[in-house]
């Protein structure tokens, strides 16, 4: 049976892929099954020297950076040996799309040439190798954010925000997953296959920046830059237990990204973002304040004017706010346990935090969807059935072609979007009229699901469409005990996302078994006003160093 | 024969307006033709007193509102001079479209008391009369834009901007006429009529802030809003020798006007800014810094974070670059002249200024235009056809209902777009990479023309496209001598809009007696790259400052 075109672009893409995989990097097929947490086997392939090791796992961007700068390390050793164990991530987790790693090589050498001849460095990212996810455009590189259609049509010019990491001296050695089309929360697609999570392979390593995430989880990469239009950083930073700041869209250049949709749609819908994930919150800050004041607005039209010390701040003496629920899914115990777990650190510690309620934040979800679907998703299916090829399994119950909305359908979903954004604005201001520094809540209404099972992006997405800056942060594992705590008898169920929700902790037809969630992160989310990145990550420093003292 | 209805509705609000205008404020029935400069007749008709006359004449705002701010005058001093050099402007202008004097008096007693009670003063607005546009929606007060339709529908609440002057304790006291649908670049409509230009009667006053330029050019206000989506606060702001700045669109509140269009239609399109027009370059400041220091983000979602302070700065040893023509329209000598001046004038004071080329600002007016038809004009007909409202003359050779847009139009203006942002990001730099802190370049192509012969808006709409800041700086008035210049001969015509252009000059079937243009003001535009607000406004003082030591 002949073999039909997209099966025949996959394989030789994959091929190919692997081929960019030097052959003592590679692992032998293993003796026996894997283990659940695929981490400990990098150590044991002996890959990568002791140094090496110690390169990838003894440091954040921050601290490796200012070796690289101070001359302690060259570039290209810890360009090595990043690329040493990204080949490794890939082997075990699928969570490369590209690979780079010559260039990458040369690259580095250059830069740590060009240190050496006038000992100067570009930038806190001089020498940092840096992993991107697959929608950004490197010029003779394809973008095929997991289509097939895509695929082979490497890109005639980088992205802007290549462009500026470049200028930086940072060494771009791979792009990472997605899932096919982008419109997934689970990175699977017909090329590359799915990436596992690497720390437990029985639940999702989310999506759609899901490559990036297990990319970071196998410290394959310690610094990389995601998209997100629903929650794509930060569902997978949830996944894989990662600190990341989704910023508001005209933060971070984004123009020259391949997202899968027709030029010109996001003007008139939601507008997607960049930003960084990592394993440090200050990781997030050396991202973001690096890239604001290397001017990006002189590189990309659609970025705000605005360096990083004029992206607002947290007050002296914070006040913070808690939505426990966004109206449509109420959190499962794990999850309303944690967020109140931080929240009674901070009022410990002498920080207060103000219960706050949004009724608006129920109508963020519905109305992103419906901005989601504009071009009834012509264009995915017109490059799918370009090659023959049919949708992943998850999609194919959830993607259908419609009509594609008329310009007084979307003019109206833009005056909702208005009166929504005027309503929200309410959740900035206490009672009794104080300023709100910045607002935690929740992620994802369940902890880290099975493959395939997450449920509903509203905590996420709402973020999107009111255009807010939004980190995540990781607190601590799901244990034993949170196993124990059962949904308040009684309770009503709100609708059918949260019907379904309730499924992740008590089961239907079949029953849940709740030690699929044992030593996967817990996280919360942590929310500051629209173009406010520097009062979001001090909020986000702030909270982390009051959790950490705790734990 | 029986009235039409719309000549019912405005035959009632134009009493009405009348109405408002006390007894004692008003105009003799004029004995003789009526002078082509009005604005003496203010003096003449000794309405006001010769404190008033002072208040009203000596000051710009930002002397004026300190003296109220010491205490040595009162706002209720103020306000009343200015309500009767308005009531006077409005008799001989038609410029005005709302009086609330009454309530206006009110509140400025209010704030006189509160000053009085506290000791303290709500900022720099405080107690200052400060005109608006018709487009602001005033709660109770009708915004009416020159249409019937819109009229006798008070508005039900606030504009964002208008809550944001009361709180910092401005007092509103007009508005101001606009052209009948807002789209017309002399402010006429059957509602108010024709605002004409005080200073000239036989010149446009402009649009579609046209009733504000001539209120501000009677000196009936002293700092006035007006909005901009194509020019429409820099062309009158040159046909009243104004200075002006029209700010990016996220920069000032914006929401809660009435433009005539159906909802959203802004989200899918180009978006409009509000900003000051005013006598004096430091007036423009002290409305743009009071408003961002007040948070406007807080009052407005849409609005971009960022106080005045980090809205740009200029270099301490500026470069200008100067844009001599848009492609389109080859400026008249008398245009081409000004600004060569001007750029002399920076050259001999030792600031260098460098001839930009911007191949791609041609592309800009025929990108706008197609963008402000998104709707092909049908509610602005359904509109006018619900009161039986004949389009004004000067429209109705214009505007046609034609099918709207499909989505798929509107996301190609976007790319088109997107592609043209991209490519005038070169004007920022020089040749040699030197940063172009601010551009020099007419505001129109011709000097003020004649009613109705306002031709082409290319100057202007390109930064509504580009959302660039813009501002105009009035330079000296047209002289005996610049009307002996000719057009080089042989130079090549470039399309209809600069053979219109020409006419102007050099006539058509009729000649054209160029003695028309004497006395009336020749203006240069300046602008500024994208949400730097005060990096514009530092270079049109800077500008300023030179051409008047000059002159």
């Amino acid at each position: 049976m002949s073999l039909k075109l997209y099966q025949t672009i996959s394989h030789r893409k994959r091929n190919m892929l692997q081929s960019l995989i030097p052959t003592n990097w590679r692992l032998r097929p293993p003796s026996r099954p894997l283990p659940l947490d695929l981490r400990p086997l990098v150590a044991e392939s002996n890959i990568l020297t002791p140094t090496e090791l110690s390169i990838t796992s003894s440091h954040d961007a921050t601290s490796l950076s200012a070796l690289i700068r101070s001359g302690e390390l060259t570039s290209e050793a810890v360009t090595t040996a990043f690329c040493k164990r990204a080949a490794i991530a890939h082997q075990l987790t699928n969570c490369l799309s590209e690979i780079l790693f010559l260039p990458a090589l040369e690259q580095a050498r250059a830069v740590d040439a060009e240190h050496h001849r006038t000992g100067k460095t570009r930038g806190p990212l001089h020498g940092m190798p840096i992993s991107l996810k697959d929608t950004f455009k490197i010029k003779g590189i394809d973008s095929s954010i997991g289509m097939t259609s895509l695929a082979e049509k490497p890109a005639r010019e980088n992205a802007a925000l290549v462009d500026m990491l470049l200028e930086q001296g940072a060494v771009l050695y791979c792009k990472t997953n997605v899932p096919q089309t982008l419109m997934g929360l689970d990175s699977n697609n017909h090329i590359i296959g799915r990436t596992l999570n690497p720390r437990n392979t029985l639940v999702t390593a989310g999506g759609s920046s899901g490559g990036e995430g297990a990319l970071l989880a196998m410290r394959g990469s310690i610094l990389g830059v995601g998209t997100d239009i629903g929650g794509s950083i930060r569902i997978p930073a949830m996944c894989n237990g990662l600190y990341s700041i989704k910023p508001s869209s005209q933060r971070i250049p984004f123009s020259g990204q391949e997202i899968g949709q027709l030029p010109g749609t996001e003007d008139v819908g939601l507008h997607a973002s960049a930003g960084p994930m990592a394993t440090s919150a200050r990781d997030c800050e050396l991202f973001l304040e690096t890239i604001a004041n290397a001017k990006p607005w002189e590189n990309d039209p659609r970025v705000a004017f605005g360096t990083w010390d004029s992206q607002g701040e947290l007050g002296t003496k914070p006040l913070f706010g808690v939505l426990r629920t966004d109206g449509i899914t109420t959190p499962l115990p794990p999850v309303a346990k944690v967020l109140d777990e931080v929240v009674q650190t901070l009022r410990q510690r002498g920080t207060e935090v103000v219960d706050i309620s949004a009724p608006a934040f129920k109508h963020c979800q519905p109305l992103a969807n419906a901005f989601f679907s504009i071009d009834g998703h012509n264009h995915t299916f017109d490059l799918l059935e370009s090659t023959d090829e049919p949708l992943i399994p998850w999609l194919s119950t959830r993607l259908t072609r419609r009509p594609p909305m008329d310009l007084s359908q979307v003019r109206d979903l833009h005056v909702r979007k208005a009166a929504l954004e005027k309503e929200m604005l309410g959740i900035w201001k206490d009672e009794k009229g104080r300023t709100i520094d910045a607002v935690i809540c929740p992620v994802a209404p369940h902890p880290l699901p099975g493959i395939d099972k997450w449920n509903g992006v509203g905590y996420t997405s709402a973020f999107v469409l009111l255009d807010y800056p939004a980190a995540t942060l990781p607190v601590r594992d799901f244990n034993e005990s949170d196993m124990q705590d059962e949904i308040e008898p009684g309770l009503e169920i709100l609708g059918g996302w949260d019907k379904r929700n309730r499924e992740l902790w008590t089961g239907s037809s079949e029953t849940v078994d709740r030690a699929i969630y044992l030593d996967t992160k817990l996280s919360v989310q942590i929310v500051a006003p629209r173009l406010q990145e520097r009062r979001l990550y001090q909020a986000l420093a702030y909270v982390d160093t009051l959790v950490k003292q705790t734990s």
